[in-house]
This record gives C-alpha cells, sequence and structure tokens, in this order.
C-alpha cells in the first residue's frame, strides 16, 4: 500500500481519528461503525469501492469531551485523508473544473433511528457546478446535483425546515406549469438554486457556505451533533445503549448512476429473501442515481435485466456475491453502482428474511460447507420458525385489502394465527352454521364456559373486551385457535346480533378476517396460506440440530389427547400442564360441574345435597377417567402433569351481573312463581361464592383443602385410567400437580389424602404405576419457602403467569387493558411481563426457588408451564436458571426447541 | 439434710431419673416440668409441703427410646424415693393399718392440654381403706376415697369410659332413693366399690390391681403415654414444641383438707388479679377437698374468713405468700390445704391477671424494689396495655345480658371497643339522630364511601358481610371506632329497616350492644366502662420506661388532625400514613371526586371534559391544603408520611351492581327521560372502570402515571400547606410517599413529575421546606428490587398489609370470609397473617427490601405502615429486622411501645 495511503497521527497529538477505507476492516465495527466496517470490508477484499475515509466513534466521544470542540489532530487527518481521496480518482474538491463530490454519512456500531441523515453532492458550489455540467456535458445534471446538495444540506445540517425549500421547489414548478422533477429545465433550477440559497441566508442569517472545507466541517459537526439529538438518544435509552458509543462519519467519493445509458443503479439480496432460493435477488435501474430505486420514482427492473444490460458488469457482480457471502457466510444485502460502464459496490450487510428463506438459507448453507450447525442456528430467528407454523395471510390479498379500506379494527393479539369466517353472535348458531359446513367467527363482547360449544366449531374467536388471560384468550390458545380480544373500536350489539366498527355493519354471515398474531380484523374475505410442517424438510432439518444441541427439554401444556397428539409431532418430549378445569366446561359436562360446586358447601351439613354432591363427582369421575386415559395413552411413554382443578368455582356458574338483572327484570314484571324461585336461589348462591379479587381468592390447592372430595375424584380418575392403561402394556407417567401452594402445610395436607387415594387405586388393582406429587411455583411465598416445600414436592413446576401477576401486583386481566400498553409506549417497561419473563423480579424469584429446591432434593424435577414457556428470551433465562424443561402451547414447542439450542449453543461460548 | 433424703442411682446404672422434691430446684422445669419445679422450689424454701417425688421429663424420653420399657434404674430409684416418703410421712403404701396415700399428677415444661390428668388417693386397696376408715374414724370418707380412686384410676389409667362408672353410680344412688352424692351411706359405698371393680374385670379382663406398687407402676406408665395422645401431639405440632421434651411424673402424699372442722382448702392470689392492689385474694372452704373448691359444690367463703377461722394458720400462710412473691418475684397463684390445723402449700405459680393489674402490680413490683424497669416491662404483655385503652363492657352487665340469652351473633372483629347505641340502617337517619344527641350503631349489610357521614357520626358499626380489610373495617379502624364486620348471621333488610337474626327482630331505634374486639353483638343495652389515658398514672409509668429503652421509633397512622392529636396523646412521635383518600370520602367533596374521576380519561380529548377535570382538581385541591395544614400544625415539628391516592378510582363512584339494577327497574318499568340517561352513562362509565381483581389494577402509582394532574394537585396542596406553616414558624417535615412502586422507572418518573412542582411551589414562595419522597414496599417486586428503587427513594415504608397479599397470593377480602378462618382451625397457619407478620415469607421480603435499600443508601429511613404496626409479635420482628420505627393505628400507638422495648430488652438478652 503506498506511503500516501497511510492517515498518521501528527506529532504532538497522539491518536488516530481518520481511517482510510482500505485501513480499517470489516471486524472494527466498534471504532468504525456497521457502514464503515462494511465499505472498508469490501476494500480490503479488492472489490472497486468508490474512495473513501472513516471519521471514528472515538473521535464523536472525544468532540463531546472537549465541549463541542474537534479533538486536535482530527481536522489535519481529515484534511489529509480527502487529499488521499483526491489523488486516487484524480479530482479536488472544489475544483472549478473536474471537482470531487463527496458524500457524508453517520454510522453507529448498530442501526439506530434519529441519526443523520446522508448529505450527497458535498463539495459543489457556484464554481464546481459548471465544470461539473461542462465536464458530464449535461448542466441540467450538476445543477439537478446541487439544488439537492443545499436542499439537503440546508435541511440536515443547518436544521432548516424542509417546508421551506419545497415551497420555493413547488412555486417553481408552478411557474414552469410542470409538475414532475425532472420537467424542469437547467435554467429553471438555476433559479431555484438561487432562491434555496437565498431561503440559507434568511434562515441562518449567513450565505450558503462555498467553501466546500467549510461544507465539509460543518458536515461533520452536524453527525457528531445528531448522536445526541432527542431521538437518538430516547432510542439508547430505551434499547440500553450506551451514550458512550459514539457515532462515525463516513466521507466517500460520489459515483452518478444518472451519466447515461452506460450507468445505473441497483439493490440486490444474494438469495431470495422470500423462499431463500440460491439465485440473485433485486432491482436494476439504468441511468438513474440510488435514491431514485428507493424512492420508486421509475419503475425498476428485475436484477436479471441487467444481464442483458451488461453482460460483463453482471458477471463481475454475480463474482462479487459470491464473494460476500462467503466472506460475511450469510445472505448479504448490497447497493451498487454503475458510472459510464464501471460497477461500484456501495454497501454489504446481511439480508432481512422471511421465515420461509431464514430456514432454507441457514440449512443450505450449512450443506454447502458454509456454516456449522451451530452457527445455522444462530442464524434462524425464533420467530421465523412461528411464521411457517401457522395459517397466515397471504401477503398480496392482504396488501390488496388493506388498500380497500378493509382493515378496520385492532384488537389485542391473543391467540396467533389467520382466520376467515362467517361473523356469528351466538354460540348456538355458530354450532348450527358449522354443521352445514360454514366457517365460522364467534363475535361476542366476551366469553364464559357457557359459549364453550360454539367456540370449539368455530374459526377464530373475537371480543370486544377482555385481555391475554380472559376467557376467550385462554381458552383460544389451549384449542390453538387465532383470537383477538379487547377489540374496543368493535361494538358488539347481541340484541340486534351485529358489530359496529364506525360507520360499518356487520350482520351474521358476514365474512370477516382475522389474525390472532397481530391483532387486525378485516372486512371479507383475505386467503390464508396453511403450513404443512411434517413435510417441511429443511424446518424438520434446522429442529433436529436444534435438539441434538438443547439441554432444555421441550413439553407441551395440553388438555386433551388430540391437542396432545399434535403436540408430539411438533416434538413435545412431555405435557408440562393439563388444566383440567377445560375438560369442565365441555357442555355434556357442564351441568354435573354445576351440581357438584351448588352443593358442595352445604354437602357437609345436608344429606340431600350431599347425595346430589357425591352423585356429581361420580358422573364426573367417569368423563375424567376417559380424559386422562386418552391424554396418558396419546403420551404413552413421557411425562404429562395433570393439574388439580384450579380456578374459582364460581368461574364455572352463570354471572352474577347476568343473574341479577334476569332477577331484577322478572322481579319487577311481577314474574311470580318457581322460574323466579330458581333464579333467585342460584342468585344467591353465587353471590355467596363472589370475590373482590378472585385471581387471589379460594382456588387452587385451596379448593382442595376445603373440598378434598373434588380432588379425590381427579386422583382417582388420574389413576384407574393409568391402571387400565398399564394392563393394556402401555406405560403412562403421570405427575399429578396441587396448584397454588404457598406453605409446606397446605402441600402436606393435600398431599397426604391423595396418597391415600392413589395407594387404594393401585393397591386394589393390584398394578404398578409410576406415578409422581408436585406442586406449582406460582406465588412468592411458595418461591421463598421452596426448601421446605420440596420436601414434599417431587416436581416443581412455575408458574409464571401467576407468579409475574403477584411479583408485579399486576392482575393481568386488568392490567393488560387499563395500563400495560401505556407502560409500554412510555417505556416503563421494556416488554410485557406477561409475554417477556422479567428476569430481574419474577426471574430472580425463579432463581430463589430452585435454588433452594434443589438445596432439599437435588434431584428435583423443575420447568415452567407459564405462556413464557414458548418465548425465545425466556427460554433462554430458563436455561441458565437450570430449569429440566419449559412447557408451552404444541404450536410454539418447536419455537423453543429452537430457542433452547440457542441458549444452549450461546452460554457455551460465553 | 439426711443421708437418706437423696436418690443415687445405683451401681450399674449411671442416670439420676428421680428427685425428691427437696433435691429439686425452682429453676429445673425443663428437667422436672413446671408443677414439679414449684413443689422443689417450695419444698427447698422450707415451705410445708406434703413429701413427694418427681420422676424426669428425661426418663419419659427414655421410656419411649426403650420402646415403652422402663429404663433401667427408675423403678429401682422410685421405690427408693418412695421409702423417703414413707419414712418422713410415718406411713407405708398399702398399709392395712396407717397407709400411705400418693397422688400421681403428669408436669411438663408447659402447662399442655391432653395430658394425664391427676389420681388421687393412690394406694388405696380393700385392706388399706378399712386402716383409713379407722384411723380417721370415718368410714364413709374411706370408702368415698376408694371409689373416687377406682373411678379416676379406671377412667385415667386404665381407660374405661367414664359412662360405665357415671352408670353404676347413677344406679346406685337411684335404688338408695337419693339424687346427691353425699347422701350415700358407707355400705352404700361400699357396694358401689365393689361394682366397680366388676365394671374393671369387665373391661380389663383383670382385677383391679390390688397391689399399690402395681398401682404406682401403672399411673407412672400411664403419665408417659398420655405424653403422645393425639390431643398433646396435636397440640404440640400446632405450637411447634418437639416431642423430645417429654413428661415429669410428680408422686406426692395426699393430705386431706375434709377432715373436720380444723380442716380446710383453698386458693389465693398474692394481689388482686383485677385490680392489682397489694392484698390477698381467694376463697377458703372449710373441711373440704380441694376439687370440691374448684368443682364449685359448696359456697367458698372469701380468704379473709380464714382468718377468723384460724388466725394462726392464716398469718403462717401471709407469711408464705410474702415469702414466694419475694421468690418468684411476681404476684403468685397459690393453692393450699389445711388438715388438722397444719398448714400444707400445694402449689404456687404466676397468677394470671387483667391489664389493670398487671400494669398495677408491674409498677408497684419496681417501686417495692423488687424489680428492675426491664422486667416489670417484661411482665406486662402488650394485650393488658391495649384492654386499659378501650371502652369495654362492664364485666357484670355482660355477664347478665349473656345469662339472659342477649348474645345473639359472633361476627368478624374488626376495630376494636365497646360501643352502645340505637340500631340505624341509613346514613343519613344516622346523621338526624346523631344531631338529637342519640347514641347510634349504623347497620349496613356493608358500608361504601356514600355512607361515611353516618359512619363518622356513630359509635359503632355493624355489617353482616365483608372482612377485616372491608371498607366498613378499615374506615372504622380509621376513625377508632367499635367495628364488626361479616356478621353472616344477622340479616339486614334495608328495604324492611330491620335486621334479623334467628328469631329475633330489631327495628330502628332500638339498643344493641357490639365489642369490636370480640366480634359479639348483643341484645339492648350492657353498660360500658370508659378508659382515662392521660390520667392513669401507672400505665404512664410503665410507657415512660419502655420508652427510655426502646429503639424502634413509635408513629401512628393517622388521616385528620384530630387523629393525630390523639395520636401524640398516645405517644406518636411521627405519622407513618396519611390515607389522602380518607379526605376524599368525605361528602362535602365527593361530588369533586367523581367529577375529577369521571372527566379524567376524557380530559385528554375533550375539552369540555378537560374543564371539569381541572375545575374538580381546582376544588380539590382547597380542600387538601386546609387538610395537610391542619395535619402537619398537629405534627408541628415531627415527620408526617402522606401517601398520594392510592385504591382504584372506581371505589368513589357508586357500585355497579347497584347502577345495574336501578337502571334495569327503569328500563323494564319504560322510564324514559333524562333520569334514565344520566344512570345509564354513569352504568357505562363505572363499567369501564370496574376491575377483574382490583386489588392488583389500576391503583397506586400506576394512577398517578396515567393521570399525573391527580398527583401535582396533591403534591401542591401538601407544600402549599407546609409554606403557610412555615410562615407562622411551625416546622412542618411532610415525606410524601408513592405507592405501590414495583420497578425504579415507575418512582423515576412520578418523582420527576412531583419535584417540578414542590420546586415550583417552594421557589414561589421562596420558602425552605424540609420534605422527602419516598416509596412503599407492598409488592414483591419492589423488595426485590430495593437496591434500584432507593436509589431515587429518601424513605421506604413497609406496606405489610398489601405485601402479605401478594406474598401469599391472599386477597384478605376473599381469604378473611373465605378460607383462613379454616386455615386456622385446622393448624394450616399459625395465625392469620394479616395480624401477626409471617416472618418466614413476608418478613424474608422485608429483610431482602432493607438489607438492598441500605446498601444503596446507608441512611434510609425504614418502617412499616401496615396493620402489624400495633401487633407484639411483628414490633419485633421490625426490631430484629433494623427498622426505623413502626406506624400503628392511634390506639394502638402505646402497645406498640410497650412491645418494642420488650423486644429491645429481649434481644439485648439473647
Amino acid at each position: 500500500m503506498a506511503q500516501t495511503s497511510t492517515i498518521e497521527p501528527r506529532a504532538g497529538t497522539s491518536t488516530k481519528w481518520v481511517y482510510l477505507f482500505e485501513e480499517g476492516s470489516g471486524e472494527l465495527r466498534d471504532l468504525l461503525g456497521g457502514k464503515g466496517a462494511g465499505v472498508a470490508g469490501m476494500t480490503r477484499a479488492g472489490l472497486p469501492v468508490p474512495p473513501g475515509f472513516t471519521i471514528t466513534t472515538e473521535a464523536c466521544v472525544a468532540y463531546y469531551a472537549a465541549n463541542n470542540e474537534f479533538p486536535a489532530g482530527l481536522w489535519e487527518q481529515t484534511l489529509e485523508a480527502l487529499a488521499t481521496i483526491e489523488e486516487k480518482v484524480g479530482k479536488r474538491l472544489g475544483d472549478a473544473n473536474d471537482p470531487l463530490l463527496v458524500s457524508v454519512r453517520s454510522g453507529a456500531r448498530v442501526s439506530m433511528p434519529g441519526m443523520m441523515d446522508t448529505v450527497l453532492n458535498l463539495g459543489l458550489n457556484d464554481q464546481s457546478v459548471e465544470g461539473l455540467a461542462k465536464l458530464t456535458d449535461n448542466p441540467r445534471f450538476a445543477l439537478d446535483a446541487y439544488r439537492r446538495f443545499i436542499q439537503m444540506f440546508g435541511r440536515i445540517v443547518q436544521g432548516i425546515s424542509a417546508e421551506q425549500f419545497d415551497h420555493v421547489f413547488d412555486q417553481a414548478k408552478k411557474r414552469a406549469g410542470v409538475t414532475e422533477d425532472p420537467d424542469l429545465s437547467a435554467q429553471q433550477l438555476r433559479e431555484v438554486v438561487e432562491e434555496f440559497k437565498t431561503v440559507v441566508r434568511r434562515e441562518t442569517g449567513a450565505d450558503f457556505p462555498a467553501d466546500p472545507l467549510e461544507q465539509l466541517r460543518h458536515a461533520i459537526r452536524a453527525v457528531f451533533a445528531s448522536w445526541m439529538g432527542k431521538r437518538a438518544v430516547d432510542y439508547r435509552r430505551a434499547e440500553k445503549f450506551p451514550d458512550e458509543w459514539g457515532t462515525a462519519v463516513n466521507v466517500q467519493a460520489m459515483v452518478f448512476g444518472n451519466m447515461g445509458a452506460d450507468s445505473g443503479t441497483g439493490v440486490a439480496f444474494t438469495r431470495d429473501p422470500n423462499t431463500g432460493e440460491k439465485a440473485l435477488y433485486g432491482n436494476f435501474l439504468a441511468n438513474a442515481q440510488g435514491e431514485d430505486v428507493v424512492a420508486g420514482i421509475r419503475n425498476a427492473q428485475p436484477i436479471s435485466a441487467m444481464r442483458e444490460h451488461n453482460p460483463e458488469v453482471f458477471a463481475e457482480f454475480e463474482r462479487y456475491a459470491a464473494q460476500l457471502e462467503r466472506t460475511y457466510r450469510d445472505m448479504q444485502d448490497l447497493e451498487f453502482t454503475v458510472e459510464r460502464g464501471k460497477l461500484y459496490m456501495l454497501q454489504t450487510r446481511n439480508g432481512k428474511r422471511t421465515g420461509r428463506a431464514a430456514v432454507k438459507i441457514a440449512a443450505d448453507l450449512v450443506e454447502e460447507g458454509v456454516l456449522s450447525k451451530d452457527e445455522a442456528l444462530l442464524k434462524v430467528e425464533p420467530r421465523h420458525v412461528e411464521q411457517l407454523l401457522l395459517p397466515r395471510f397471504d401477503e398480496q390479498a392482504k396488501a390488496a385489502a388493506e388498500s380497500e379500506g378493509r382493515l378496520v379494527a385492532k384488537g389485542v393479539p391473543a391467540s396467533p394465527g389467520a382466520a376467515v369466517g362467517e361473523a356469528v353472535f351466538d354460540p348456538g348458531r355458530a354450532e348450527e352454521r358449522a354443521r352445514t359446513g360454514a366457517r365460522v367467527i364467534l363475535v361476542r363482547p366476551e366469553t364464559s364456559p357457557d359459549d364453550f360449544h360454539g367456540m370449539i366449531v368455530s374459526e377464530g374467536i373475537l371480543t370486544s373486551r377482555g385481555g391475554t388471560s380472559s376467557h376467550a384468550a385462554v381458552v383460544a390458545r389451549g384449542l390453538g385457535k387465532p383470537c383477538i380480544v379487547g377489540a374496543e373500536s368493535v361494538q358488539v350489539d347481541l340484541a340486534r346480533q351485529v358489530l359496529t366498527v364506525g360507520e360499518r355493519v356487520v350482520t351474521e354471515g358476514e365474512l370477516i378476517s382475522i389474525d390472532g398474531g397481530t391483532g387486525e380484523v378485516l372486512m371479507g374475505e383475505v386467503t390464508t396460506v396453511e403450513p404443512n410442517f411434517a413435510a417441511d424438510r429443511e424446518l424438520q432439518q434446522i429442529l433436529s440440530w436444534a435438539d441434538e444441541r438443547r439441554r432444555l427439554g421441550t413439553w407441551a401444556n395440553a388438555d386433551r389427547a388430540r391437542d396432545a397428539e399434535r403436540a408430539l409431532e411438533l416434538g413435545a418430549e412431555g405435557i408440562g400442564l393439563c388444566r383440567t378445569e377445560h375438560m369442565f366446561e365441555e357442555p355434556e359436562r357442564l351441568p354435573f360441574v354445576r351440581q357438584m360446586i351448588l352443593n358442595a358447601a352445604e354437602s357437609r351439613r345436608n344429606p340431600d345435597a350431599k347425595r346430589l354432591y357425591l352423585e356429581a363427582l361420580d358422573k364426573l369421575l367417569g368423563y375424567q377417567r376417559e380424559d386422562f386415559k386418552g391424554l396418558l395413552a396419546a403420551m404413552d411413554g413421557k411425562p404429562v402433569i395433570i393439574r388439580l382443578l384450579d380456578p374459582p368455582l364460581h368461574e364455572f356458574l352463570p354471572k352474577y351481573e347476568d343473574l341479577l338483572v334476569q332477577v331484577t327484570e322478572m322481579r319487577v314484571r311481577g314474574q311470580d312463581g318457581p322460574e323466579l324461585e330458581e333464579r333467585e336461589g342460584l342468585l344467591k348462591a353465587v353471590a355467596v361464592m363472589r370475590e373482590a379479587n378472585p385471581m387471589l381468592g379460594l382456588r387452587g390447592c385451596r379448593l382442595g383443602l376445603l373440598y378434598p372430595e373434588i380432588n379425590e375424584m381427579q386422583v382417582r380418575a388420574i389413576l384407574e385410567a393409568a391402571v387400565e392403561l398399564t394392563r393394556d402394556g402401555k406405560h403412562p407417567h403421570p405427575e399429578i400437580m396441587i396448584p397454588l401452594v404457598g406453605d409446606i402445610r397446605e402441600l402436606r395436607r393435600v398431599k397426604e389424602q391423595l396418597l391415600v387415594v392413589a395407594e387404594a387405586v393401585t393397591r386394589e388393582a393390584g398394578a404398578d404405576v409410576d406415578y409422581k406429587f408436585g406442586t406449582m411455583i406460582e406465588i412468592p411465598r411458595a418461591a421463598i419457602t421452596a426448601d421446605q416445600i420440596a420436601e414434599e414436592a417431587e416436581f416443581f413446576s412455575f408458574g409464571t403467569n401467576d407468579l409475574t401477576q403477584t411479583v408485579y401486583g399486576f392482575s393481568r386481566d386488568d392490567a393488560e387493558g387499563k395500563f400495560l400498553g401505556f407502560y409500554q409506549d412510555e417505556k416503563l417497561l421494556a416488554n410485557n411481563p406477561f409475554q417477556v419473563l422479567d428476569a430481574e423480579g419474577v426471574g430472580a424469584m425463579i432463581e430463589m426457588g430452585v435454588q433452594k429446591g434443589r438445596a432439599t432434593r437435588p434431584d428435583l424435577e423443575v420447568g415452567i408451564c407459564g405462556e413464557h414457556g414458548g418465548d425465545p428470551e425466556s427460554v433462554a433465562f430458563c436455561h441458565s436458571a437450570g430449569l429440566n424443561y419449559v412447557s408451552a402451547s404444541p404450536f410454539r414447542v418447536p419455537v423453543a426447541r429452537l430457542a433452547a439450542a440457542q441458549a444452549a449453543i450461546r452460554s457455551d461460548k460465553s
């Protein structure tokens, strides 16, 4: 490398602030910023990059340390680097005959909104513009470049509002009687330039700087200043990036793609970012500048068009693309310009891609010998896997619907996936319509167990009220159906059987489309695309590598045999949570469930009530035995954690408010008789059971302590099912989970009562069944006293939903509807803690629980079964907290498999 | 001491199992049990105690270790000790002419239910009973003693049911045609004895043991066995006493108070246990056995009667009483028997006493030079102090009312003290009646802010629903008014304005009496006694000693100037919690509070709503400024912690259910028009604000983040009040408390907003006001991240009510009504954790919070302001956790002063 192409600190200044591109490298991202490192890498690799230099991030830091003054040596080094460029290009900045023009760009370690945009064409002034005009023989081109430069410099460097320039430009077009920019003549542009300079004089009180070096100094200062701009600072606060990073400044010789038919510009991905197919994918635009492509001013052609346009240049570009992919070991997103037949590479970076493409590219790069499996696993994002598992709207169909104004509301995304169907407002009607083969979306203000038969036949559910733990949301996730809740702009009028959004009214039978992953509600049909997991060769490949690599087990939350089968297909190694209450909600059982509930307390005193209570329990025993038999059979040989009845019993009864209205109406109407008496009786019973804060009330093990018969029935059903399966040669592994324990005495008592039942069943049958008793750790006191609790519990399952509620003092139902959105908007919370585990608070409780529990019982089986089990960040936490497994909704099991592998790889690296 | 009176282990056995009374001492309670140590102490002090010996608790432990066999040497040492007694008394066990009789009693370290009762008269058989008859010249006495012995031995030692003996005895009386026991003749008793022996033979398959040594061995075994009896074991589990303690066995020569006119028996306290007056207090019964006094078979005379009966013996007894008081340095509870003119002391122990007596005795014993101040402080129990601070029922009046069947219901004690007044069912009527000078008890199903004007004029409050954190309970405690909630057997019919309990119906104006400390509801008037704290010389004396000794500050929770003044009288050193929401509930303000609430959210969009919102805030600013001025003036120079608005806003609005019924009624009746519209509008507004779990919903700092104007108004009012007082030469110290913080970002944001206001007010006024910002630590996440939170908080106040709710996952309202009672009955919880701080769970969070908070800010001021601040056990925890102060209801401040002193003394000792 020539002597002149190294910038050395001068005597008296010891720091190197400026790096020529050929002095930098792709690894110096911290010092040169992402952009600077990228062009340095390409330059070093011998690719044709317009020459330039990068002022380091350290210079920015020094600038602030010196009270917004350039540190000693910076300007001298800048001038020296500039001279080197001038020499390479053979032009001089500000030369009246053959001027060098440069671009100035900011470039921090990571791309950051609020940082300075690009200033192009720096170096133009009244003299050099004439030189450029002569040289290119194109005065219009030169003047257009000059007016663009003044406009960008004025706006970005001098802080003059864009409107000031736009106004002048619009007036000029009006005067000229034209509507498009290119229709202005050179003379008209010359007038615009003069008027722009007047704007600058008016706004800054000084002439537009004619001295190119002054232009450059100002531009560099402006880049530094943008680092402490409000948007950039806010962004760093939110993302927890330190101010001390600083930004680099990139100065680069301009090249022009709009110099005639032998020029052009383009962007391209080295592989198809939608499908992952190994072929260049992008656009080329002849005789155009890069910004024209981005702005879509003219229709770009596919990149293949470039082959015909200039086969040699295209071949050169193909070579560079392959080289860069090899260098960066990933699919690249490239920018380039062809100036008079010469190709210049302007940018390379890892390209963004769809889930489909991410999986295929990662798998292909391993096959091509470019990546190791570990590296490939880190290239696929968990959300990419999720994309591949859900029905989704066809992109084009959705874009079309949006452009037609059919996107009418946005609710809380409660269960992902896209669905289309007739709006139906009544669960009975939903059943009727479904029976005729219609696809149905059940629309309700909110749902209750009474609506279950309608939910199960629907394609998706939409409610206007409730949060992500409302009945609708929880049931829909359990059923794996798309669901949107709390769509507050949607009015559901059950009396009229219509929904209203703004001016639109939808009656029963009209089609609507919902996306439970985004919360979007669209009128009419939007075509959906269905995934095929089993046939997805590349995804299966990636997940099998993930399975080899992960330490965490991946289990699923499933309540029914069919959910368990689905979970197995998706790679579940066990059931981490079977919520038995969902079994209680099926329509043929609800009457017995209610009979049980309404007689439970009274059964202690009243023989009639006791008879009804036991009769209901006996009936439910039969149902439950079959439930558990199905589930355990489906999971043959694998562990199945079954949680005993958990929710407050009043959740299975009609709503108090509904009964109150019914009774009031009947009373006012003077309707006496047995019907009123029945309703009044029910109202009274429900009134007694109502709770101020049901989440913290009579539920979980507290229920089982007051009404042991319910637990006993469930445990009998579980063990009888296991005994029958054992006789059939199967290997059931039920694990019985006692919920909401806060004190060892609760667990000990319940376990004592249930061991008696379990032992009786197995002894009677003479069968040897492998079962365990354990507990959920879901309230802080259980974590705090986990050493005691592990004396009785053979396994722990962290119920992170309830644990988050109690550790934060947030009721999820209320918080998500009332203030969590505000908290996230205002950056009072980084994430919704019900989606991403709060490592600092809830996580600290989990770590305490694991450590104390294992201190008592070193082989304690520990997992989580909250919704966090399917969140990648939370899975990483579970890995580092030493859990044995995570349990998630079936469709999130593949996500958890990948996330668990990534956590293992990353923790091995660190 | 004679050679014979020392029991030494024989050769080959190294353990001393048996202690003669003269070998023991009052300090050997662990080895000899409480009873054994007591008689040993009296014996060693030279008092006339019937001779006897104690088998040690270690012998009991060894007995169990040896699989229910006497350990080697035990029986031999027993026989040796027995021989010593025989020698002293000059009689031999089982002697046919002059038999020694002994009693056998259990005696553990602490008195314990379920342990073996006493067996008296052991040593009688068919021969010795004749000797006793001859010797006493009273065959009837001897045979009665024999039949009692067989009965006791059969029941207690041999486990034969009491009914078996009672049946025989009843038949004998029937045959004899008598109804009273003493009317049976000697011959008839002889027949009873024979039949009793037949019962024993039938039930045990063996003859009643005639050999006195066999009787003794059986009795000793029975005492040992009773240690592992179910009731005793259950009791130890609950009280956490270890099984390893074992019980001692006391064997003592019998003396008889029923040997004629020169005999008698009695019990006496060395000082009056009701008043503490220094004079013997008790009963004497001539010619009677101790059990007759206890059983109340004959009317006992006052102890002074003994003086006339036998002046020398009385003088001797007085001497012993004084001596024992000096020895044990406390008021003693004594039992004695006079046998043929000779006084025998049977028992001495510290006597139980009322609060009045406890305080006077402790103060007197210091003055008498018997106790140090520290010792005196430990002699007074905190509940004694509480007794002296409350109006209470006159004991006799209450006993009379009970015997008349006027005690009709028991509810949840929610705020202590006794009150009498006319039952009134409407708050407006309560005001009217109170204005005429009537004393009123407000009776409601439950209360709401709408009822406040009625509550404030009432003597007490009674509700049929709700728990100890219901509106009624919290407000009543704040007002210091007696209150019972959740009296479920009381039906309140607002429509008919009556309450019904069983068959009784109370209409408006009828007198009822309530005791908020016990939850008792009585019909009619029960006379009450009022305390006079300021004039209570002895209590003031004790508390001033406590103040010298304690390290913890004692602050009070008070919302109004008059409560603060009361708190100051009772010794409060600061206000630890002013709940500003209570200020909002006053009737003239409620309309503005509602105006503020109903326009808060809408004010962001709608200028009309904004005007109404700001107008309401401005109005409330005026009220609040005066509130705070009064409070800060009352507490001049002392810290006053003011909590910003905390409860969910819907608590200030009418209840949803009430509105729903109103609107439904109006709709069914076809009542159109503005009234319906107004109600429907309100219903809709309340519906939007309803919450599934309000305790975990939009409240605390979350409110202030969404509606900063409310906080700003409150802080402005506080600072403006402080500025005005400062100008008047006062020294206000407001400390502004931001509630329900769970993350440092919440606190930082709120504090930033409020510092602006605080600084503006003081800057405008040019005044220098001393104020602080701090937070409540009341959700687990705040304790876990206390190191971060202390970066912004200048003080912490642990809100132990909410912290207990979140750490346990208990909603207090629901738990107390639905399962906490069951939990306590079933020993699933030792205490109600809302009354006694749960050291293990909640306490661990507090310790973590203190430690982390002080790590960041070593001078952090830390206290608690939950109701636990007035509970002695919780105060002791706060002392050892290193808190700066506890804050309690004003009337519990003296309790806290004593409890804090006791904690300091005990921790110095340990």
